[in-house]
């Protein structure tokens, strides 16, 4: 019989494969010994087992017969310290090299950690050259230098305490939404539609010209296809890459960055899609706080000392009580400040700090500065659309949102006047065929990172950056 | 003061906006009733309560002096019953329309619901031309058909339970890539990898042609870049788009297709490698069965009826097994069965019946036949590598993956022999600074879909399907 159940773990294999062990003294530690992640041991109260632990040397220090070592292997960012007999007399023991120890793990004398591991079998698998590796041992590198090494980088405390708080962000975000009923849709990245106006666009080709058989681009936002989706779910959102091919280097932009994009029918005031923004941006830091204490402390108290993101107060002011603002205070800026001006940088910053530098929504800008979608408030003499942006400390614009013009008549006029009512149809007949008040906005997540740990450039929040003249990897 | 504490909902705001009710009689219940989604009304228990549903016609029928309407607002397949005095006069109450409605919930005097509405206030928000919309009341519209309105089929029954079907099945994989300790990466979309031989790929263009000084492509596969991971974290995982530029017009290949790829340090053997492919595969289908049971039945029932996808039994052959058992019914395939060809669709899925039409792990593929990366299982005659395809009953080839080569000379040979050892200098890096044994795997997530729902063509299991010569919206 060829085919054979699937019996993990229970089929014979050559032993070779699975001990590493060299002698048959350590092979009874690695046959008895329970893997463990440096994590749980760290947390264990199990003092006095055989443990397994593998990963890589973050530091050694010899002391009379004795080694000390610190060993990470990522799933916590606090090492375990290990102690070894200077006898094992152990070759290629070296910073940055990866090792498979067993041991007995021990109550710790120091103040320092609950628990050590005394090892009575250290193998180094994998050795690390100290000369032409990029990163020393004891130094503290800058940001800006390990961004140098888009494949080792994430082998530093920074940035993999970034990554693992990215990646608990990002759980939060799926389930906030999921919590709150939202259906999760993956908008498309590949894109037919080419003139939302959000920027420079990147064109997908293929060999063959007529691959498509019509131009394609990469999406710089999930909205109109969430919009659709919004005729047919109470709400929808998508978490997912988005593009533009800006010629920046500002420390603000990337050419591929990640957005999460909600949607939700039935909405009927500016007020009930803040209170979402709100909800998300509070519930995702919350989040963060209490499941990645120590990560995030590694950025509050080394990266950006004495930030702390205040996210308990919130204030709104309306696009004209903000031009009112800084139209008090002109001089300072660069851009005009005049009533149908777009907010810039400055002005945003401006913004936060007037307010007690807190989170700070701005509501109703001029009409003419929204996109054909925003929903027309019909007021005069000053026309608005119900548009509301969020911005944060540090960053300035974080969200950008409104109420979409659900009325078939008034979007049809609009798309009318800039041409686009052909390219638009498919967008048109959502709302010829059960239309629904609804509104949605986009939170950007690199910039959500930047604002709650307090770093610079946008770069050093992404595993892989590109931007202009940068496409490592 | 300008600026005000968020205060939502309580803030004052024109009433016309908040309710678009017409009469003074009507107003109060919808003050007074309850926002509720019509998948929490079907199940509540507290009947007498008023309650306020927004959602879209189903169905209408008149009887004697009464209007009974099914409601569906995509919180759940089933819709909920309304029943509505005819003398209420409501314009513009067709299928398709959107409707708001306040009313009593109720207790059902039929078998086919516990509840149902009361209306004492129906609102049609948006109306629907009966004639102009292409789904049509009691027809039952094929997957085909429905494919031409990528904009409108959420509307329908099928393709909303598919959705959401989908989007439970994302959050199932990120739950069991989370609850086991892996690290979610975003691996980038846009790269500079050109030649790991996985297709043809689409090129990323900007009016400015040294955007990024280099090529770049649309990424095939996350893997290179987890496998930097996998240098610093236990287990890391990507779920994201992958992309191939074939102009295939299968029903098994799109141009745009989701991935979820996991790659897991120190792992030493295949086996333990499968038991995570099975249990992802396990730990999602139960996961679907239980907390999709209506949609999935929906499927299960009349798309692909008598399906089931069995998960509780799994078999493993190695390919050599498999070129064996193929090899016997030669007769049967278009393509050679010889050691050392590459397997096609018509052996893999001879290989799935052969074993009783449940999933089928091959292992040890020829050396030849795979990457670079693949780990070399230095066995012969029939050199092989320690690479695992998983083949599943209606699909074939699901997951693939293997252990990569950690050892820095023999990939150093390989990539040699290829000529691109200068290419992947930064990939032989993570090899000479702390290597590790480590393996992972790429599962396709709408073939997944297909696998458990039955669906025989692939762009029915994606909200936007990209294949050749189409791109809509």
């Amino acid at each position: 019989m060829l085919i054979r159940a699937l019996t993990l773990f229970r089929r014979a294999v050559p032993a070779s494969r699975f001990c590493p062990c060299a002698t048959g003294r350590t092979q009874q530690y690695c046959t008895s010994a329970k893997n463990i992640s440096i994590r749980d041991a760290l947390t264990s109260l199990d003092t006095g087992s055989n443990i397994r632990i593998r990963g890589w040397v973050r530091s050694v220090r010899s002391q009379k017969n004795h080694l000390f070592l610190h060993v990470s292997d990522g799933s916590s960012l606090q090492p375990l310290q290990v102690i070894a007999n200077s006898d094992l007399n152990i070759r290629g023991l070296t910073f940055g090299c990866a090792v498979d120890i067993t041991g007995s793990l021990e109550k710790s004398p120091s103040q320092k950690q609950k628990v050590e591991l005394q090892a009575q079998r250290v193998e180094v698998v994998g050795e690390c050259d100290p000369v032409d590796f990029p990163f020393k041992i004891k130094e503290r590198h800058s940001l800006e230098y390990i961004r140098q090494f888009p494949h080792l980088r994430c082998r530093t405390n920074s940035f993999g305490s970034l990554l693992r708080i990215r990646s608990e962000a990002a759980a939060a975000i799926h389930s906030y939404f999921r919590d709150n009923g939202f259906v999760q849709i993956h908008t498309p990245i590949i894109t037919s539609n080419d003139c939302e106006g959000a920027g420079e666009l990147f064109q997908v080709e293929v060999k063959n010209p007529h691959f498509f058989s019509v131009p394609a681009y990469l999406t710089v936002s999930g909205q109109l296809h969430l919009e659709v989706m919004a005729g047919a779910f109470p709400a929808v959102y998508t978490f997912g890459p988005t593009f533009r091919a800006e010629n920046s280097q500002s420390r603000r932009h990337l050419a591929e960055f990640y957005m999460a994009e909600a949607e939700i029918s039935f909405i009927e005031s500016l007020e009930d899609l803040m209170k979402v923004m709100e909800d998300l941006f509070k519930t995702s830091t919350e989040h963060l706080l209490s499941q990645c204490a120590e990560d995030m402390g590694l950025f509050h108290k080394f990266i950006s000392p004495g930030q702390r993101v205040r996210h308990d107060t919130l204030s709104i002011i309306s696009y004209t009580e903000a031009i009112d603002i800084l139209s008090r205070n002109s001089e300072q800026f660069t851009f005009k400040t005049e009533w149908g001006c777009d907010l810039q940088t400055e002005h945003e910053k401006f913004l936060v700090k007037h307010c007690g530098n807190v989170p700070v929504f701005v509501t109703d800008y001029p009409y003419d500065l929204k996109p054909f979608y925003a929903r027309d408030n019909q007021d005069q003499p000053r026309h608005t659309a119900a548009a509301v942006d969020l911005l944060v400390p540090g960053v300035g614009e974080l969200c950008g949102g409104s109420l979409r013009e659900e009325r078939l008549e008034l979007l049809k006029t609009r798309l009318a006047r800039a041409g686009l009512e052909d390219t638009y149809a498919w967008y048109l007949q959502l709302r010829q065929f059960g239309s629904v008040p609804h509104g949605g906005f986009g939170m950007g997540f690199e910039r959500y990172l930047q604002c709650v740990l307090g770093v610079k450039n946008i770069k050093d929040t992404i595993p892989f950056a590109r931007s202009s003249r940068s496409c490592l990897l």
